[in-house]
């Protein structure tokens, strides 16, 4: 491990754990949640939106920055955060989940993977060293090792193919590494095989990597066989290393899985269900577009203390969707990102005061006994 | 006239007068600048936002809301502004502005103008007792009468039955007129023609409206004939009531036609440039999709202080734009709404302080010899 991030474990509660993240730009309590900041800016919300809402840690994609507007520039202009004008820490995921969803346009080899932009069709090839250079570019608080995400359905030889390759780019990337102040994780792959996962635990967790994450989860596989490997994941990673979740989840998710020890987590959820007229809410998910929120007063959740539950009804906010208003877009975003934020922020206080076996139980019914009105929609 | 509004002369330079507009919803210092939220929504900007850039009156459509979500819908939601959780006053036009920019969907007859939802087909019959119905049912607190907005170039005989028409409209719907709290204005038609723009004003300045519009402006016309045709429209409007420039204009529009004592403005123009890459500042127009800006760490207007300025570089915002970042549209919009708003405020000083000459000059000179940046795009 370097010394470019600590990481402070301050209370337990069975597995879940609360903690502080120390990086160069500020504090992140954790368990976290990382809102999705691909191109470096986080869908229809504006840092400063995303710092009051108590966001202190943004995801960014390298892959899609280095197309543009390049590492380099990023890297003239201050690094990433400077850049967004966010005045929190970043982390950057290196593009290697870009192979698997934009596996059209690339190849993989023992090398690295040869991307065709899907902007202009250039070619970007991608190594464990050059994945690493790019993040050492962009400047990011915390840097994520380039792997295989091991798509789903996958069978054993081809996970097991994949896994290892995982492992042979992390030790590259490492050696690779020349920053002192950005922290470097490695993931662990291997499908839904427990002894897959296992083997890639070992591995990875055996380098000296600053924090731990499990990747290729929640691309497709059965819910339980997420929540298995991702326990089974985190079971495996060293208790005084951060532990990240990639690409999960639902509210339900985060909440099981910070019971597993995860501390931080992304997923586009919240922002993209937004764009598509989405909310979560204390009453379940409701799909704004509904017919039934046509003469609906009522805040999108009346339990929340958002600037858009405080300012816009149902019916409003679905006359701007059905209309096709940018602030549409943005209300849900804030409202999504809100829930989110408040959600973590909860889990954090349950955990210190160890309740967070009850808080996760009344949470787990709340969202189970609510109606999902995303189901029937009518617009 | 009604005592629906109250307007009230407070200093004047001039034929410029800078004055309070007084509403149910509140005060409005003139000259003063609306935005457009045709559908009860400023594009890609909060109603918290507008209230915060100084705006106390915004616009809003009733041809758009009628087909969606409808007044009636609107009525009871508790009118316009409440709808939109905008805190001040609200203004409707009349949907006269549609029978032109929508023509192919729309025939116009003596009784009204019939429209073709640009929805989904159905049929709209705007008389102007229904114009006048349509508007009470939104509540703003300024409605339009509905005019034919004459189109560009019409010949002399077609301006003068166009004008015709429009004041035979005017007289109808004085009379459907119920509300007591809502201000009803006349609008003057007669094309580039002066004698026509003459006679119109006599005929609507004689009923008995709220305030006077010059329309049928900014469709196209050269700009010497937008001048001359606002100036006299302008003076043929009594003194004591208000007096709106239809869709009207650039900075240099706005700062000419207030020296010939407009009250009031509306224009797409701020955001719907800001949306396409365009910014006002104090150094002329800018394309922010330019190349020149790629590693530009300035400020959009360095003599700024709106939001985006504080926030963001050229660079970033370039960045955002070419990557289609909905922020992109929210940061522009933002400032551009900040310039003209500061824009206006400068103007009401500069008349209570009996300097508006030499603060138009000097706008002016500005605006001539900054280079406007949006001609040579290369993206």
């Amino acid at each position: 491990m370097s010394a470019a991030i600590r990481f402070e474990v301050r209370a337990r509660d069975g597995a879940a754990r609360a903690g502080m993240l120390v990086t160069a730009h500020g504090e992140i309590a954790t368990p976290a949640f990382m809102p999705v900041g691909t191109r470096a800016a986080v869908k229809a919300i504006s840092p400063g939106e995303l710092w009051a809402m108590g966001y202190r840690l943004v995801l960014a994609n390298a892959y899609h920055l280095a197309l543009r507007p390049g590492g380099k520039l990023v890297h003239e202009l201050g690094g990433v955060a400077r850049f967004m004008g966010f005045k929190g820490a970043t982390l950057t995921d290196s593009g290697g989940y870009q192979a698997m969803s934009l596996a059209k346009i690339n190849s993989i080899g023992e090398e690295g993977i040869v991307f065709r932009s899907h902007l202009d069709g250039s070619r970007l090839a991608l190594t464990p060293e050059t994945a690493v250079r790019i993040q050492e570019q962009l400047g990011a608080d915390i840097m994520m090792s380039l792997d295989e995400c091991t798509p789903y359905p996958a069978d054993h030889a081809r996970a097991k193919a994949s896994m290892e390759l995982t492992a042979r780019w992390a030790r590259r990337g490492l050696e690779a590494r020349q920053s002192t102040t950005q922290a470097l994780f490695g993931i662990i792959q291997g499908g839904v095989y427990s002894d897959l996962r296992r083997a890639s635990a070992g591995q990875i967790t055996a380098m000296p990597f600053d924090g731990f994450a499990a990747g290729g989860l929640s691309v497709g596989e059965p819910k339980p066989a997420m929540l298995e490997m991702a326990a089974l994941s985190a079971a495996a990673m060293p208790a005084a290393a951060p532990r990240y979740l990639m690409g999960v989840g639902t509210p339900a998710d985060l909440i099981a899985c910070v019971a597993m020890g995860y501390d931080l987590f992304d997923c586009v959820l919240p922002t993209r269900n937004a764009r598509n007229g989405g909310a979560f809410t204390s009453e379940g998910r409701l799909s704004i577009k509904h017919s039934r929120y046509l003469r609906d007063q009522r805040p999108l959740d009346p339990r929340c203390e958002c600037r858009t539950c405080a300012s816009f009804s149902r019916a409003y906010l679905r006359h701007l969707y059905v209309s096709g208003e940018i602030l549409a877009a943005r209300a849900l975003t804030e409202h999504n990102l809100f829930f989110y934020s408040r959600l973590m922020r909860n889990a954090q206080a349950a955990i210190a005061s160890r309740s967070y076996g009850a808080f996760a139980k009344a949470l787990a019914a709340e969202i189970l006994e609510a109606p999902d009105q995303t189901k029937d929609d009518v617009v």
